[in-house]
């Protein structure tokens, strides 16, 4: 295969209204797609953001219950977070996976890059796998708003959790699991 | 497992500023976490999505290489849409796997449901994997807007395509594809 397709990208012809919220940023477009067609769109501005799928020596699977207000309910993640001013997106994981799970990992693998949604949003998730986990002994303080909680299962718990339907899945966990779980095997 | 976890609503204080944008809209919100916190908050109200892995009886993925304005690039994705007024998912995703990829199917499996970005958007979409294919002699007129590619592949081409690091995966295509693994291996 090829590498990565280049960006072919549209023509902004106007912005027709815009709101800023935090990190992220609003905006309804008016462009013209490469098949010359012009129309009005809206879209998200993300900075992108980073997700690491912590595997311990043991060969637990360390994921997060967390509280998601645009869904309102708690959902099975893998600990990600968004791009910092600057912060490289390995730098980024590094300071979330302390933060939100409590682990430093010693071995990472980047697993490649996923569009969380592609039809509205620009959004990029940078994905690894993080082994030779060291539990930290205090959190570093993160997002006062987080609310969440750390489990641990063995792949199998994992897995099975996965195929019960009981769960809404997360695009990006199930992505960089899809990806990690080449790497667990080989 | 029980099964999924009941909706915990936060309380909506005061909508600070929104934006219609077609089938979607984007709201600022100042709203009241469950655990007490309050904050504003920007997020994609949206009316729900479908999407189908379609697999044809000689046993080849049918995917599409579709213009994504919101990320400048083609990128593999299976046949999806939004839901229409009144449509159920299964009847908005038999509409779009006739007009996007010009199939019709008569064997549908129910996958789960999946969350493409849980942070900033309550979208939910319903997965399916759909066999015994038909191939239409016409397609049925789509969006004006669609800009896409009919791809057939063998399931080992698919996987391989995913591993190569040579594409931006699209999540809510990858989450299908692990659940329907389990089912094609079945």
């Amino acid at each position: 295969m090829a590498p990565i397709a280049p960006k072919e990208p549209y023509k902004l012809l106007n912005t027709q209204a815009s709101i800023n919220a935090k990190k992220i940023r609003f905006e309804l477009n008016q462009i013209e797609l490469p098949i010359g067609i012009s129309e009005t769109f809206g879209m998200i501005i993300h900075p992108g953001a980073a997700l690491a799928v912590p595997i311990t020596n043991d060969e637990k699977v360390i994921i997060l219950r967390q509280y998601r207000f645009a869904v309102s309910r708690r959902i099975l993640e893998f600990p990600a977070g968004t791009l910092e001013d600057g912060e490289s997106p390995l730098e980024s994981m590094k300071r979330e996976l302390a933060e939100e799970a409590g682990y430093q990992a010693n071995r990472w693998d980047h697993l490649g890059q996923m569009l969380p949604c592609p039809g509205y949003s620009d959004e990029v998730i940078h994905l690894y796998l993080a082994r030779d986990l060291i539990k930290l002994e205090e959190k570093p303080k993160g997002d006062d708003d987080e609310d969440l909680e750390v489990l641990s299962m063995t792949i199998e718990e994992f897995e099975n959790c996965l195929a019960s339907r009981n769960e809404l899945l997360d695009g990006k966990s199930i992505t960089a699991w899809y990806q990690a779980r080449r790497l667990l095997k080989a």
